[in-house]
């Protein structure tokens, strides 16, 4: 052992070396570093989404692991073309990278600790860690949900932990407005946020419908739910925000599975379908244009493109000046989507 | 008419209104200014070209004339659904602008007489004209072809002409490559440009793959063609150019159309017409996420954004992980996307 420890002395000279070894040697348990927790919480988690998904569907998940050269890997899992589902994505992504000088200062605006004002590093190590999920049912009765929480967290130069945040959020995209599963989607995210803090939900609730503007079209993506960002110690300790994540992420299949139950054998007629496909049209462009998640992933060295882009759907529609007869249920939904309404 | 002139002065403060005051005391000859020759030529070949297309479809486009509230408008012209055509879109559009001084800052790197280094006016007024096609076959075997010529202008505070430039060109997006179709294509863009300048070829060839270079996907977005940007008096002077470009434009018929007669009555299979309709969703993936174009006009204020976004296929589907068979059609033009080749 002596002498092996001479010629191969151990070299953890990065994070993600660091944990590996950590990993390997006791496990992730409550006193792990946030970063082991979050990434096997969001593996639990997507283990148990994609189950009660294919209880729903009938149809199994495709599986991919996969590794990322620079640090990291992750699972993506697809079901595609199924019964129920048009396209369901479920992604785990776990990220070791490191950050260039613009990008400090950048995020230091949200995050003073990033780095000392005075002594800026030339680079800095980071971690991402975040499970993303996206559903488009093939009825178009039935609404795409979208679902992402994640954890950052920089590294000092000196191995320690330095900036960290949650950010995250579930949002709601029906093709049909029915009342009832607006107010349903919204009530639960609600009692989830109030169990935490009475003021997340008004708070985040207004962020999401910021976030998910489609700003060229002047209309929402979709009707809302919410959405968070560099929650850090400003707002509660980390172990709280832990917890609320954990709990947002958790109360995802009680809150969706009901209403796609209540939508996924509704009659539909062919222009009802055409109506969706032209909605699907809108969120590839919110998605793509103007989705700072996914511009971040596309720009991240040695992304997996295939994971990224699972959010787009199947098929999609784009119909020159197309408009919805007054009055008729698609012009109610547009109205919606310009009007933001609260639901709670 | 004393009486006139004193209580309604004419105000001619804008370059709009001085264009349009000059359009209709004169008309448009050759020796108006290039904003309005340019005009009038984009619209003459819009003219052309809808119904050169109207002939192989057997179908009529819809023509939308509209006004920019902030100056200027455009034809928006679009055969939807057709029986040759998916989707064709014809569009000239004519902006009267204002560039805030960050922008004239930017334009500066390339156009050093926009103004004086070392009086740098708070704002400029530009002016923008250009046509636009895309079209995109319905049979899987003929190509989709996009083109692009326009001519920019900026004002003098004094109201004289101050920097101007050409930009444009025309690229093939086929989803099965008939080499034939790439070498026709190829050879009557370089014909064109050899009759103004032996290196306008070479240069706008190479300029055009690495334009319409789909960087997250690491390939071409399609088989290129020719691209050109900032082209002024440091290239050629402006009567040159003006007639570059009219040729350019001149040649669009005679070179697309009979590519489309070669294709579109060939025979296809369910899983080609797949095929095309993966190949559509990375052309709305490079559209939406890279091309400068269509971010520029979705962020010019009073944007029409149905003109903007008639380049987007009627139908696009995205299958994750899809990948050719090797050895097959479809991994044939996956190759050459990846490599570039020359064609002539």
């Amino acid at each position: 052992a002596y002498k092996m420890a001479i010629e191969e002395p151990l070299k953890l000279d990065t994070l993600a070396e660091r944990d590996q070894q950590l990993k390997k040697a006791q496990g992730v348990t409550d006193v792990s570093p946030m970063r082991l927790r979050m990434e096997k919480f969001a593996k639990e988690q997507q283990k148990a989404i994609v189950q009660a998904l294919e209880e729903v569907d009938g149809t199994r998940f495709r599986v991919d692991e996969w590794q990322r050269k620079e640090g990291g890997g992750g699972i993506t899992c697809v079901l595609q073309d199924g019964k129920v589902f048009e396209k369901a994505g479920v992604g785990v992504s776990v990220v070791y990278g490191t950050l260039p000088k613009p990008a400090i200062l950048k995020m230091r605006a949200n995050h003073k600790n990033i780095a000392d004002e005075n002594n800026i590093p030339d680079s800095l190590e980071f971690f991402a860690a975040g499970i993303s999920l996206i559903v488009h049912p093939k009825n178009p009765m039935a609404p795409t949900v979208h679902l992402n929480y994640r954890y950052f967290e920089t590294a000092n130069p000196d191995g320690s932990s330095g900036a960290w945040w949650f950010g995250g959020g579930c949002d709601l995209t029906p093709s049909y407005l029915f009342e009832e599963d607006a107010v349903q989607f919204h009530r639960s995210l609600k009692d989830v946020c109030d169990k935490h803090d009475p003021g997340y939900y008004p708070r985040f609730k207004k962020w999401c419908d910021e976030y998910f503007y489609n700003k060229h079209r002047a209309e929402a993506r979709g009707i809302g739910g919410i959405f968070f960002d560099d929650l850090d110690e400003r707002v509660a300790d980390r172990e709280k925000l832990f917890a609320f994540a954990q709990d947002c992420l958790k109360s995802f299949v009680p809150t969706y599975v009901p209403i796609v139950h209540r939508r996924k054998d509704m009659p539909f007629t062919e222009k009802q379908k055409e109506w969706q496909q032209i909605r699907r049209g809108k969120y590839v462009e919110f998605n793509l244009v103007h989705d700072r998640g996914t511009a971040f992933g596309l720009n991240t060295p040695g992304a997996r493109v295939e994971s990224i882009l699972m959010s787009l759907p199947l098929t999609a529609t784009w119909k020159y000046m197309y408009e919805p007869e007054p009055g008729s249920e698609e012009a109610k939904l547009v109205d919606v989507l310009q009007h933001p309404r609260e639901w709670v």
